[in-house]
């Protein structure tokens, strides 16, 4: 039986008596049959009272932990819980009640540090220049707010949430809890730690219960975060014999393959994202956001389609992989990128040759450059850790394709790029956001707490940087589809 | 190898590199080898900078728990501690260094909480009446009057003093801890808890360093406390295979019997103590206390001896023994303890018959004959303990005499009254203050943690209270030395 990691505990104890004359707290200990109870000393200090004048029934808000329970408040009268996807660019949090065991409501917000800077690297140097505590502040802050509209929303008191779960990638884990960040970018990649405690969420200056507890999802290392064990676990990869592949295409992609034996991690120069970043024009996958590309083989016009049909204010990744599949597919680009025919909305700039969706959203010869960086190192990465492993794509059972991307792409048009092994189209899952899922699975579940020490654990990770087959494969792969398309599977 | 509960270690980390890419913290945990490394947040924030500052190398207090290790200071320059046994009449101490690992100073002081009454139960009256608070407050200011005497003497700031370990009976745990103690004395006689976890020393505002440590010894219930568990622990017959018993005949006389397969302890009705309370005259053993008495064959004349020679003001356990004793032997008292003879310092006095020693030091008949009840209930606990495990009191490899009495006692008296076996007096182990040796014992070797809970585990109690043979012998006991002297040995 599954039960939260946090809850109230209807807890009635047998009465003491004269053959029962065990004391107050290793009663209540008992009661939940785990090897430790914790406790704090002012809650002892009131137990005797609270027992009698219940007659040794309890309402406990309880913890639990790997190793046993933690009592948070003697007599609770609500519980709830958070969980957290910290994203670099964007924070996005549910609401649980854990009494009732159901998500209230999901709500997201950019993440404040982009006003230090958009990218991880240049956050990292701020702290270097000017210490930790505003990105440390800004990052708090911008959960507190999150917290807060999750609450309004569904018009409850924050100090009734007890416990948050916490999926972030390493820098913004170390960011949240207030740790140094300068060694994390530099050789030998060093993080402060790779398995935080449970950490009491008011040290951290999160404004939920004084006693609440914050579960964060541990780090294999600088470049494999919390949000990727995260989403090991939301896919439950890590449970099934054949091997599947995760892919999380969000603000840095990295690849997973594992199965229920061993789970590899590409690790590094697994290149720049698809959104935002190495686009002018890039953005997330929100409102206004050009997420579906078509271009007419005749008269060669564009079409395209907005989320929420909202004016288009910029492209997201799976927009991105569209455009460049239909600019290939009609001819407009070659196989290397570079634009080869002239059409109404190719423009010339400073130099450079852009192709002009709307009058604000343009890609340039330079950026398709760039996005072919990425799709190289995405499917080289993917084609080395496979035959690292022995392995063939048709031994591979899924691909999860995780980040907001997931739920767009259009897997043909990225196969038809050579981004993605051309396996049974079937066989490609939208994961969406993997690393919230697998907060709220903990939060959830607090069997679940092991599950992800055992992942942790098994992670081997398979360094891209210094790979041998990498280097060599990768310079083909920056071809549409691949110099050597016979390994596209 | 054993090594202090708490101490400095230096710590010489291996320096990172591409192949040992492990974080500062696991980094940290690996080298100390334990399934458990705990830090604060804190100091998880400054542990990147002093690594790197100090080339890997850190001297850091460490605090040994059974599970693990606590990093309490991440730089440590000095490390005392401090063994407290916390008795009902009086608290004493001892302070050491744990890094050089030797003892320092010891230190006694009267239980401030005499104040409120002298026994046990009149201060639990008074906490029911008026709450813990006074009594709670007057404990602890005692011990931090004690342990700022120890540094004092020592020269040593109390900022330095990392941890506290603490035996004391039940009811004086609960007050230190500021726990409940209404339901100790009454029926089912329950504690609010047997095994309290290790407590931060500011949380019962012990002066001590603010991240400093309190351990305390577990009971095994309302009547067998921490004290008798160190006191097992301090004579180490929980290790051996031949029976030891152990009596500490302190403020209140309890037995215990055991080897190293199994420990029984006598809980209630051992009847009221040598010392104190039952005496008008009773003092405990130190300045100024008559501790050896003997009485002229012919002349019947009394010479005494007191502590340290200084003038007489009262009389302690051994005093008391041996008067009886001699009283007896001389034909003054029957074996009733009925005064049958006159003699010059005989007084009348309110119808009540007294023995004079001095101006201001006598006891009275009726004194005689509570004695007699300590005396039976001790003697008949031992000799019941003994006959319920099937054993002889020629199986008994020593006898253990713990308490301020123990020192002085003569066994040939006390073997005479009828209040220990006839068993060879080379047996008798003068034990020592055994609550402070075994706070001192698991301070000084942290293995000892897990000694002591194998010992609290493995006691049952035999309650005297109710027990058929108890009630059935403990008559004859009040004899002098016993109406059936064959059982004596």
């Amino acid at each position: 039986m599954s039960r939260p990691l946090c809850t109230i505990y209807e807890t009635r104890l047998d009465r003491p008596s004269l053959t029962d004359k065990r004391a107050d707290f290793e009663r209540l200990k008992d009661f939940f049959r785990r090897e430790e109870l914790s406790l704090s000393l002012e809650d002892l200090r009131k137990l005797p009272a609270l027992l009698r004048e219940g007659d040794f029934l309890l309402s406990p808000v309880v913890f639990h932990d790997e190793r046993g329970v933690r009592i948070l408040e003697l007599q609770g009268k609500r519980c709830y819980g958070i969980a957290l996807d910290i994203g670099t660019t964007n924070l996005v949090a549910s609401l649980y009640d854990l009494v009732a065991e159901r998500r209230l409501s999901t709500a997201s917000l950019e993440n404040p540090q982009v006003a230090f800077s958009e990218d991880i690297l240049g956050r990292i140097h701020y702290a270097m220049l000017h210490g930790l505590d505003e990105l440390h502040e800004a990052l708090v802050d911008g959960v507190n707010r999150l917290v807060e509209r999750l609450c309004d929303h569904s018009g409850i008191d924050p100090d009734g949430i007890y416990c948050a779960t916490l999926s972030a990638n390493t820098v913004m884990t170390h960011f949240l809890l207030g740790l140094e960040v300068r060694y994390i970018p530099v050789e030998p990649y060093i993080p402060v730690i790779h398995s935080p405690w449970l950490i009491n969420a008011s040290e951290c200056g999160f404004r939920i219960n004084k006693k609440g507890l914050l579960y964060t999802f541990p780090n294999a290392g600088s470049y494999v975060g919390g949000d990727i064990v995260a989403g090991i676990l939301a896919t439950g990869l890590h449970k099934r014999q054949r091997p599947s592949i995760l892919i999380d295409v969000g603000t840095n992609a990295e690849v997973v393959i594992g199965n229920r034996d061993w789970i590899l991690v590409s690790a590094g120069a697994a290149g720049p994202a698809l959104e935002g970043g190495i686009l002018r024009s890039g953005m997330r996958a929100e409102g206004g956001a050009i997420y579906r590309i078509e271009i007419n083989d005749h008269d060669r016009t564009i079409k395209y389609r907005t989320i929420k049909d909202e004016p288009p204010r910029g492209i997201c990744g799976s927009g991105v992989i569209d455009l460049v599949a239909e600019l290939y597919r009609t001819g407009i680009i070659d196989s290397r990128g570079r634009i080869r025919t002239k059409t109404s909305y190719i423009r010339q700039r400073d130099g450079e040759s852009f192709i002009e969706i709307t009058e604000s959203v343009a890609i340039s010869e330079r950026e398709i450059e760039n996005f072919l960086r990425s799709k190289a190192a995405m499917f080289t990465s993917i084609y080395v850790l496979v035959k690292s492993l022995g392995l063939e794509f048709s031994d591979i059972e899924n691909i999860y394709i995780a980040g907001a991307l997931g739920s767009g792409v259009r897997v043909e048009n990225a196969q038809l790029l050579g981004m993605l092994p051309r396996i049974d189209k079937e066989r490609y899952i939208a994961a969406g956001n993997t690393a919230l899922k697998g907060s709220e699975l903990v939060l959830a579940n607090s069997d679940m707490l092991k599950e992800v020490r055992d992942i942790h654990g098994r992670i081997t990770y398979h360094e891209m940087n210094t790979d041998g087959e990498f280097m060599r494969l990768f310079p083909s792969a920056l071809f549409i589809p691949h110099a050597e398309p016979a390994i596209l599977g």
